[in-house]
């Protein structure tokens, strides 16, 4: 009895599997959806795949993604080249972008540090932050990684790293989220919404 | 103020977004994990895509999803012929493989009557499987469709269609599922099961 597809499609239905967020029923809606898609739209699937291997790359300076190296935000000269912001990942430069309020540098670090994975500051872009606040031209560094406890122990990390710098530490405000609800909020959330209150 | 990725990254993003069952952000985290995964990863996925719609046709018999036609179903001689399942896709012929019940052969219709979105009987695999029941061989169709509006109508379709035949025209039984909870049971599914009551 047939309990798998034929080849082709179960490679399909595999290969999707593998993706994070989808699972098995997923991948085999997906492989179906594409078997009844037009070619084009299957091969535009396809070619973006190949391109974004072939194409993308990380900024030599901040570690962002690029297609070209300085990224476009290292070298606007219309960004603010004092102000670094300390971000985990590439996809949190642009949640930060989108606020358009932030208009100074990012660097990427790939991650946190975190014993328990063996991540330690020399396996993120941690050295490559100090190189570039060698020359003084930074006046700030905004840590904005996630509140979670990796988060906090390398935003301390950072902190004390760059203490004996003069240059500004700062890291995002912790609080309530905008339109949450006292009576639902965590303990944690709500005691630093506490303790980072401020005038009325 | 960069709000949306450099080119190759969007397009794959958008790629995704437009396959069922992922959201922007789902799209955002798989482009991610592509751009970090190793070029054979990637690689694969693409290829898996490209293969799919090279070599997967639809059986010229049954309709299911095939890389040789007839299908291994279709054409495997230990299978029983005399009985055919109905059902609307190619997935529903593995569902019904998994449940290692059933040696029969298979009718993919492609789909069920639907009025509202302009479907009617010629649209779907309906004279194909006219066709097959011509030589006499067949002496039982079981009509598997799914237990909704549109499912419940092509089966009444196909039961008055094919009764000028002296075929067996049968259906899948309606039901408590297995696990399922007197409490929790909807009223229709609670009543077909009562109607459809067995001896204990």
């Amino acid at each position: 009895m047939a309990l798998a597809y034929d080849g082709a499609i179960q490679r399909l239905i595999d290969a999707f599997a593998s993706l994070p967020g989808i699972g098995p029923k997923g991948a085999q809606r997906i492989a179906f959806h594409l078997l009844s898609a037009s070619d084009e739209e299957a091969q535009r699937l396809a070619d973006a795949i190949e391109e974004v291997k072939h194409k993308v790359r990380f900024c030599e300076i901040c570690g962002n993604v690029c297609e070209t190296s300085p990224c476009a935000i290292c070298s606007d000269p219309r960004r603010d080249h004092t102000m670094i912001c300390v971000v985990e990942e590439p996809k949190d430069v642009m949640s930060i972008e989108r606020t358009r309020e932030y208009r100074g540098l990012y660097h990427v670090l790939g991650g946190t540090i975190n014993p328990m994975a063996n991540i330690g500051p020399n396996d993120l872009a941690i050295p490559a932050l100090l190189d570039r606040l060698k020359d003084d031209s930074v006046t700030e560094v905004i840590v904005a990684l996630n509140p979670n406890i990796e988060g906090e122990a390398t935003t301390t990390y950072l902190s004390r790293l760059l203490s004996p710098l003069e240059i500004k530490v700062t890291r995002l405000a912790s609080g309530l989220p905008v339109g949450a609800d006292l009576e639902y909020a965590d303990e944690i959330t709500l005691s630093r919404a506490l303790m980072g209150r401020r005038d009325a």
